[in-house]
Formats: C-alpha cells, sequence, structure tokens
C-alpha cells in the first residue's frame, strides 16, 4: 500500500517513542487494550481510507452535491465509504463499550481519524460531525438522549450537525435568533433559519440528528440565552424505530471553493413544510439546562477545533508526501554550478528541498501537536493523578486555539508549496495537491475564525484562572528547555533559542495586558496568535528532537533536519511581531473606514 | 459606475501626482497625448471592463473551454469582450501609429491593462498574449513579418501565443526538443509538441500566431540553441488573406484550479494532422538570427513578468475593493469592551481592519510598483537623455523578478483576507473573491517561476555588469531616504528605517556572494527574493508617501496610514531573513532526499 497519506512511521514514532500510548493501557478504561490493537485500528484505518475514501476524493470535488426535489444526492461511493467507516467501529473509537465504542484512547482515534482526512476531507466530514454530536450528547445528554440518539450513530444508522450558525449570525453568536417554545409534553417547537450546516440534509444514514442553538422566550438575551436541542430529521419512536417527518428541510446548497464533497446547507426549523404531531414547528428536545446551551456547544467545539487542526494537518501532510514523490521523479535542470549535469530530478534543487523541508516541518509539526492534544484529553479524562489532570485541562484550553489556527495557516502554506513544487502541473486537476489546497483554505473559516482564535487565546486563555493556563504552558515548555540542556549540543542551542522567546512571550504579554484599553490590547490578538502559534511548533520540534535523540538512521536524520529547519527559518518570524506587540500598535485602531 | 476594479482615484494619484506622466507629453513620441487622452482611455477602458469583462468573469470560470472535435469552444461572451478591446484600439495601445497603435506610454497603457485583469483575468489573457507576442515582433521581427502578423493582431484580427514550454522542459528551456528544419523556399518545417500553451487554439479570431521556441539541427546544445519562429495557425497569403491550414493542432487543454477562461493547450507541431504545401512539418518563418530564439523571448519575458505582476496586483485590488464594500455592508459582533452596542458593521473591528489595510498595503504597493516599471520602459525607450535611459534599463533589469514575484506572493495573501474579511460568504462561489484566490495562484507558476526569479535576481541581475543594476537601485532608494529626511517626521523615521534594512542588504548580499560556491550562495535565492520585495515596497511606500505630504483629505490619510502599515508590520519581517542569508544557510543542502 503506498504511504501517501500519513507516513505510517511518523505516526508510530509520535504515538509509541514520542507520546508514549503504550502506557496509558495500564489504565482502567484501556486495559482491554494494547500496541496490537492500536496497531490494527490503524491499519484497518488505512486501508479504508486509501480502498473507499481515496478514490472518490476528485470524483467528489468534480460532482458537487446536489439539491433535487428538496433531497440531497450525493455520489453512491459517500455511502459506501461512509457506512464501511461506522462497520469497522470507528464512530465509536473512543467511545465507551457502553454505547457499543471500542474505548480507545482519543490520540489513537486521532491518529485514525487524520488518515481518513488526508483520504478525503470532504467524505470524512460525515462520520467527523455523527462523532462531534455524539460527544456531546454522552458528555450533556440524559440517559435516555444517549440510548435513543447516540447508539445509533455509532452503529451508523444516523448521521449529525452542529447548527450554530444563522444568515445574520455567524461569528457573533449573540445574534442567534431561532426561537424554540415549550410544547404540553416537556419538548419543543423551534422555528427559524441556521446557516453553513455541513451535512445538514442527506439519505447516507435513516435519519440526521440535529444539535441546534435556540432561544427559549424570555430567556437572557446575548450568549447567555441559548439552549441546546436535539431536533431529529425523523421523529424517533420509543421502539427506536423512525416517526414521523420533522418539519427541518433544506432551503439550499452553499457552494464552495472546495470541501466540495461535503453537502452544506441552509436549513429552515418550522417552516411548515411538515406538521408533526399535527402541530406547527420542529420537535426538539432540550439538552441539559435551558439557557446553557452554549457552554455545552463549546465543550465539544473544543474537541471540533482540535479536530479541524488535525485536519488541515492531515490535508497538508498527505500533499506533502505527494510533492516529495513528484519531485523524486521529474527530471528538470540542473544544480548551480553544475552546467556538466545532464538533467537531475527536481529534488536535486536545494530551492525545492527548501519547499519540501518547509512542509515537512509544517506538517509533521501540526500533526504533532494536535495528536498531543488528543494525548492531553486522554490525560484529563482517564488519569487517577488530580495535578495531572488539571494540569491537561489547562494546556487544552490555551493549546486549542494554536491547535485549531496554527495548521490551518501553515498547513495551507504547505499546500501551496505542494503545488508550488508540481509547477504548472500542480495547478491543474490532473494532480491532487489543488483540490487539498482549495479544501485547506476552509480550516481557517469555520469553526471560529482565525480571528475569532486570536481574541480566544489573549483575550480569555491567557489570563483566564490568573494565568493558570499560560503558566502550565510555561511549564511544560521549560521542561522541555531543561532536557534539551541536559541533552548538550545542538538541541540545547535550540532549547536555548526557545527560552528566549518564551521569556520575551512572557514580558510582552504583560505588556499588552498592562492598561485596561481593552480595545488597544486585542488590537493584535491575530499577531499574538502567531506568535505563541510559532513558539507552541518550535517546543513540538524540540520535543520530537528529544525523543530522535541517540537514535540512528534516516527517519531520525530527517526529524533532525526538519526540526533545524524550523529553528533557523521559522521560529526567529517571532521576533519582529513581538516588538510590534510590545509597542502595542495602534496602527489598525487609527485607521478610519473613510480612509480605505 | 461602481468602482470596483482598481480605484480611479489611486490610478491618478500613482500616474499624474506621483509618476508625474504628463511631463511624457513633452517628449516627440507622446506629443499627441495630454492628460485629455490618458483619461479618456483609462475611462474607455474602466467602461469595457466593466461592462463586456467582469460580467462574464464568474460564468467563463464555471463554464470552462471545451475540446470538441478539434475545436476549442469558449464562450460567445469572450469573443464580444476581445474584439471591443481591439475595436477601442487597446491592442495597439502603446505601439506606433506605423502599425496602427495609440502611441500612449507603456505607464497608461499598464494602467488600462490592469482593469481589464482585474475585471477578468481569464478573458484578458487573450489580448494580453496578443501584446506581448507583437511587442516581440516589433523589437525582432523584419519589417515584412511585422506588416503580415502584427498589423493583424493590433486591429484584432489575429491573436497571439507563446510557445516555450514542453512535457518534459517547464522551467528548463534547456530541454526543449522541438526541431526545426529548413525548408527550400528559407521557411522552416517544426516537429514537436508544447506544453501549456495559452490561448493556444480558439476561434476568437481569423489567425493565430504562435511565436515558437525550437531547435534548427546542428545548433548548439542547451539554451543557446534554440531560434524563435513565426508559426501561423492558418498560412498567410501575399496579400494577407487567410491561406492554408498550417500543422499545428491542439492536441488537448489543461484543467486548472482557476484562471479557467483562459484555454490552456497542448500543441502538436508537425504530426501530420494537417500537409501544408503538401510537405511535413508545421511551416514556420525564424525571427532574427538562428540560435538566438532565447534572447528575444527573454526581451520579451521581461515586459510579460511586469504583467504578470500587475495582473497579480489587479486581481489583488479589486478583491480588496470588494472586501471592504463587504465589511461596510456586514454587521458582525461588538468591538472589544463594547458590549453595550448594537452588533457593528465588521470593519469597526479591529482584526478586520488588519485585514483591509493589510490588503490595501499589499494591492497598492504592488500596483504601483508595476506601474512605475512600465514607466521605466517609457523612460528607456523615449528619453533623450543618455544617463537616465541607461539607469531605466539596470533598473528594469534588477526589479523585473521583484515586479513579478512579490504581486504573485503578497496580492495572492491579499486574496486570501479578502476571503476571510468575507468569512463562509468568501469561501463560496457566490461572492468574487474565491475565484480571484484561485486565479491569482497561477502567477507564481508561470512566466517563470518564484523560484526562477529568485535565482534570476540574486544570481544574476544582482551581479550583472559588475552589479551596476544593483548599485542603481540602492541609489533610487537612497535619494527617497534623502528626500523623506529632508521632509522630517515621521516619513523620516521611516526613510531610517529603509536605509538601515538597504544597508545591512548591501553587507549581505556580500556575504552571500564571498566564495565560490555558487550552490551555497544560491541556496536561499528565495528568501533573498523576498527580502529585496519587501525593501523595494517599503521604498515605494517611502515614495507615495513623499507624493501625498503636505496633502489633505482621506485618500492621503490612508495613503499615509497604509505606509505605515507597510513599515511597522510587514518590512520588520526582513530582519531575521537577512539574518539567514548572512548565515549562509545550510539547512536545504544538507538535506538527504531518503530523510524526507
Amino acid at each position: 500500500m503506498v504511504d501517501s497519506l500519513i507516513s505510517r512511521r511518523d505516526l508510530e514514532f509520535l504515538l509509541y517513542e514520542w507520546l508514549d500510548v503504550e502506557a496509558l493501557t495500564k489504565r482502567p478504561r484501556f486495559q482491554a487494550h494494547g500496541r496490537d490493537s492500536f496497531d490494527a485500528v490503524l491499519d484497518l484505518s488505512r486501508e479504508l481510507a486509501t480502498e473507499l475514501f481515496a478514490p472518490h476524493n476528485k470524483t467528489a470535488d468534480a460532482n458537487e452535491p446536489r439539491l433535487e426535489d428538496g433531497r440531497v444526492r450525493l455520489l453512491p461511493e459517500v455511502a459506501v465509504a461512509v457506512h464501511a467507516f461506522a462497520e469497522a467501529g470507528l464512530v465509536g473509537a473512543s467511545m465507551g463499550e457502553d454505547v457499543g465504542g471500542q474505548q480507545l484512547p482519543r490520540v489513537v482515534a486521532g491518529a485514525c481519524m487524520a488518515l481518513f482526512q488526508a483520504a478525503n476531507a470532504g467524505t470524512t466530514s460525515y462520520p467527523f460531525l455523527a462523532i462531534a454530536n455524539a460527544n456531546l450528547l454522552l458528555a450533556h445528554g440524559s440517559p435516555e438522549q444517549i440510548e435513543r440518539f447516540v447508539r445509533p450513530m455509532v452503529e451508523g444508522r444516523f448521521s449529525g450537525t452542529m447548527c450554530l450558525s444563522e444568515p445574520q449570525a455567524g461569528s457573533s453568536l449573540a445574534g442567534v435568533a431561532t426561537r424554540a417554545t415549550e410544547a404540553a409534553d416537556g419538548s419543543y417547537r423551534l422555528f427559524g433559519n441556521k446557516m453553513w450546516i455541513s451535512g445538514g440534509d442527506h439519505e447516507l444514514t435513516e435519519n440526521i440528528v440535529h444539535l441546534v442553538l435556540a432561544r427559549i422566550p424570555g430567556g437572557p438575551a446575548g450568549v447567555r440565552g441559548l439552549s441546546l436541542f436535539i431536533v431529529p430529521k425523523y421523529l424517533v419512536e420509543a421502539d427506536g424505530t423512525r416517526g414521523e417527518r420533522n418539519d427541518v428541510v433544506v432551503a439550499g446548497l452553499n457552494h464552495k471553493m472546495g470541501y466540495r464533497g461535503t453537502v452544506n446547507t441552509v436549513l429552515n426549523f418550522g417552516e411548515g413544510a411538515h406538521r408533526p404531531g399535527g402541530a406547527p414547528g420542529a420537535v426538539g428536545y432540550l439538552v441539559g439546562q435551558p439557557h446553557r446551551g452554549l457552554g455545552y456547544m463549546f465543550h465539544m467545539m473544543n474537541e471540533m477545533r482540535v479536530g479541524v487542526g488535525l485536519g488541515a494537518a492531515a490535508l497538508g501532510y498527505t500533499a506533502y508526501l505527494k510533492s516529495v514523490d513528484y519531485a523524486r521523479t521529474r527530471a528538470q535542470g540542473r544544480r548551480a554550478g553544475r552546467s556538466d549535469e545532464t538533467q537531475v530530478p527536481i529534488i536535486q534543487h536545494a530551492d525545492v528541498r527548501r519547499m519540501l523541508l518547509a512542509q515537512k516541518s509544517y506538517v509533521e509539526g501540526a500533526l504533532a501537536l494536535n495528536l498531543y492534544c488528543g494525548r492531553l484529553i486522554d490525560e484529563e479524562q482517564t488519569t487517577a493523578d488530580a495535578e495531572s489532570r488539571e494540569r491537561a485541562r489547562l494546556l487544552l484550553e490555551v493549546l486549542t486555539p494554536i491547535a485549531k489556527s496554527w495548521p490551518s495557516q501553515w498547513c495551507l502554506r504547505a499546500n501551496s508549496l505542494a503545488i508550488q513544487v508540481h509547477g504548472g502541473y500542480g495547478y491543474t486537476r490532473e494532480y491532487d495537491v489543488e483540490q487539498h489546497y482549495r479544501d485547506n483554505r476552509l480550516n481557517a473559516i469555520h469553526e471560529g475564525t482565525h480571528g475569532i482564535q486570536g481574541i480566544d487565546l489573549l483575550g480569555r486563555k491567557v489570563v483566564m484562572e490568573d494565568g493558570a493556563a499560560f503558566r502550565a504552558l510555561r511549564t511544560v515548555l521549560t521542561e522541555s528547555v531543561l532536557a534539551s540542556a541536559r541533552c548538550g549540543g545542538e538541541l540545547a542551542g535550540f532549547g536555548a533559542q526557545l527560552q528566549s522567546a518564551l521569556d520575551r512571550l512572557v514580558t510582552v504579554t504583560d505588556q499588552v495586558w498592562a492598561d485596561g484599553d481593552l480595545e488597544a490590547t486585542l488590537a493584535n490578538s491575530s499577531t499574538y496568535l502567531e506568535v505563541v502559534g510559532h513558539i507552541v511548533i518550535a517546543w513540538i520540534w524540540l520535543e520530537q528532537g528529544l525523543a530522535a535523540s541517540d537514535q540512528v538512521g534516516d527517519f531520525y536524520d530527517g526529524k533532525r533536519q526538519a526540526g533545524r529547519y524550523f529553528f533557523r527559518y521559522e521560529l526567529p518570524r517571532v521576533w519582529a511581531q513581538l516588538d510590534l506587540l510590545a509597542a502595542r500598535d495602534r496602527t489598525t485602531l487609527d485607521m478610519a473606514d473613510a480612509w480605505f
């Protein structure tokens, strides 16, 4: 099997040599597992991704979902792939055995998911959304809701969506207007329109479970008045069979630049297309308490964001491998100063190697960060050590905006470099890389834009709990720096470089928060996000260097060289940005509308 | 007329307040012109671009050229637009009256062209290629060739192409294999295959003039053995009427990520589809001397490269204007710390203003640089002052790789920011910006990749004629710095910042060339290209600041603020890159193939 999705060797390195995932099997939750079962699910995922997902990636891009007589039409290959995914038990990969899951660590399930995202981001969205939906209900739904809606998702009979945005409320959920009024039986009736709903309608599964943010009239204004509802496409009878059609209907499809395999919909709730139980409105069931919907959604959103970052890394990774392959086989030109040569494979050219090495440093760094976050989720959920659990929780808080935004930015850049390595061919649809580039451009937008992540990091995560999350981050980075100092040599030098960037970051963070002018503090939060992102990824490369130290062979040499690349070409970018932050630059604030 | 292509006010500022284009009318070549005629051709261009080019930009993207029974099918709107362009005299805008041209300055013709590129890059390619083709023949063709082939292009009856690449020879033209054998009558017969030929076949015009690089057997190997030929699709009779079908046929179309409106073809020459005059081979006519073809082509290629940069700037510009418009009308969220506000237009958010201001600094900077280059062409071709002509020639040499690559990189980034400002909407094909982004991605590839431009700048332009071109660049930058010092205040500070970057660049350039290891010198030529690019654009912003100094009003305030943005957010990026260059970093050279 060609290794064109994500390097198997790299996954083994990250999971077993760096993150010591085998140690998790000593914990009660994972005691049925061992490296054998981890490897087996990775192998199975690779096989399914390669044989059922990758082959229709381009076809699905070229043949978008269509809306015909109110029904969404997808390619038949999508259903085959999605069903095989569920039949392999992968929807419930990390869920408990009590709901039919495999009870695997999140970090292993994440590695599996990345293989599918690399193979076909569009089709993988369907199970991705079902998993996110199910995880939310497992955390906040009632036992009866879990039985009725989660189990069928784990079995692959139902799929799921997240319905937050509305046409007038995208980044700002305070503007959500969908209403939910309580019915006599304790259920609700929903009325409103939702926008950008991926997987919002299709016939891949017998039912679709929508999780919908809406307002119960009389509740608080703004985001504190949002409640969360389960709104199934078809009502579910007490015995679990499919009941009446609910009043949620697709009103239109969005036609995107990429991610075309994922149907993206406008959904109307309660506009009268159906009258379940003879009454108006879409039937919905409240999840948890009224007005707490956003908190529930954000519990899930954080996992979604790590998942988006993982997907961005996966798209970067597969394009990287394809461009390495192309560079090894395409002969063109001679090396500088070697006019006596016959044409050489372009991988011999320094500038091509720069483009490959940059990609390697971005995609392997991003994958490692997101698997690390998966490992943190496992730690938070399964460690018996309260201190370690607390540290994992704090690190997840502060790392989530980075894990989401950094891959979205830099693995997109990797995709652009993959196109560039292919030259004109890379710009054509005959090769894969242009689609990866188009697909990946979405990741800086959905599940919280880049700008939102910056505000989340600087405005919330860095200062939360008196700076506890930021301190936790500093602590783990400093531990790695100390380890690198013990290693000595080149790694110690990189460690020192990281420490001085971190020290400056700490100073600058204080400066940015020095006065009470919140608008000025947050004015350059996107720059702050990028700085912290580069520092975190430098740390990830230091960590990989430590895991590779004393190891011999091409694989480890490659890790070391990619680490060098990051410390020499990338980390130094942050200094100019730190200066800008320290200056509390007001250029954007002072810009007047009329001056554009 | 909505100003959504390129700001008319900005064009007036650049042409009249900064470049003093009116002064050109004192020269014999332009004496028939004045500001009135310049404005008239700009108005006409804007009108045609808006009414005939922009409306089918999306349609042409969604309905690519098709090959049916060997014939290329385009949308009918393309022909209407292309004919109107020619009928307005715009193919010959800058050509001499002797061939039916308008004899306008290049810089004015460039401003007109940018309007069309902003409106519809795909359709504009057809006249763009005809102009480049005609200019090459005007410089190197015989009077008879000019009469037979250039005049009909000026009249819009013929179109033109450039045929350099072959499937096995893209960036490396040394590998060109197309053969040309001399016939008894002094014409040639060509045999071979050409790749990536934009406008390679269609029925927009009665004939297509291909300019083809090929080898005359017995000539030198490599690029010194390439000759240039005119190969018309149909032979042209002595009286100018269309003759026999020549043996150049379209073998297939390339399907691209963007620029879909421009048909891109594989062409076969002399494969026997036709037998003009009863003999095998495509009939071709030698341009100039044998084996000098690459030199002729590169004379043209430099103008093409400035044109590509101009196109990249134009695509960035129109998307910028559209995103400003969107940001003014889309209400979403409140400003930081203003939870009492009702929703505000997103232009009120600092991070959105950052994205708009970044775009403004990129696209206005790129447009200004490319118009400056157009002004240099005018200077080189029309000044009576030998010193000024020499300086213009040298500046053009050293600025061409920047003028091509910088807009291709940064106006693409501007397009990405334009998408981001639009949020999810920007990612859909309902809005324009995603297409501009896809279209613009081509510009770092064609007419010499980014990597090629870096090698051209560092390996050739910086050292040519004992560094004369690089010295000329330093001189003009230093002159502006001195002017800014005389201005005082903020501009003097920016000038000092520019001077120190320039000084460091000069030192680093010497260091990079310090030993005889060419491979090491060129290893980071792409980084060198980016550094010089940012320094040059900072200079362009200093120049605009000087032109705006003492001027009052929103427009000038906007120029000043965009200049501040560039000096505060952008120029400081170069320092880390200069450190890398000074270290003669070998990371990419030391990377082994097996380590990827």
